[in-house]
């Protein structure tokens, strides 16, 4: 019986770990759109005070069962990820 | 103009940000109820095999813009931030 209730939990997890995938892709264009702009505005592209400002927002509305210091970290990875793109996107445009 | 563009383009990565919490926190709860299934079952939490399998058909369905070694990474802290949170709540039931 559980075998069939943890297949079931597994297949769940894989669908929800490809929503998260998807996400985290649409996340990645959308801040390749915001840098595009930044960049036309000649303007910075990491904006500690607007990180800050996203995670703050994320933190208050996290209800768990992470705790908000995981939702930091986790966020931050993803920040970062977004910016390091940007940074190899725009190298490989220096190079053509 | 570009200044109104950007404003609706950070509206949506807040948007998306929250979305994103929502589907953090929903696998931590399906990976701990997949957890305490295993519990009772007797078997390890932590399956490296399983992790494997994850990850890899993580990244048979990722179309960019993140490579596929940034969706490695960023899974990889996710399964981990996962499992670390399974521990400390079998931490504070023993506790008790």
């Amino acid at each position: 019986m559980s075998e069939h209730v943890l297949a079931e939990l597994r297949k769940q997890l894989d669908e929800l770990n490809l929503q998260l995938l998807t996400l985290l892709n649409q996340r990645a264009k959308l801040v390749r759109e915001i840098g595009e702009i930044k960049k036309k505005q000649g303007v910075n592209k990491f904006d500690p005070e607007r990180e800050k400002d996203m995670l703050d927002r994320i933190v208050k509305h996290n209800e768990g069962p992470f705790d908000d210091h995981t939702v930091r970290y986790l966020f931050k990875q993803i920040f970062k990820a977004s910016l390091d793109l940007q940074i190899e996107e725009q190298k490989k445009t220096l190079l053509v």
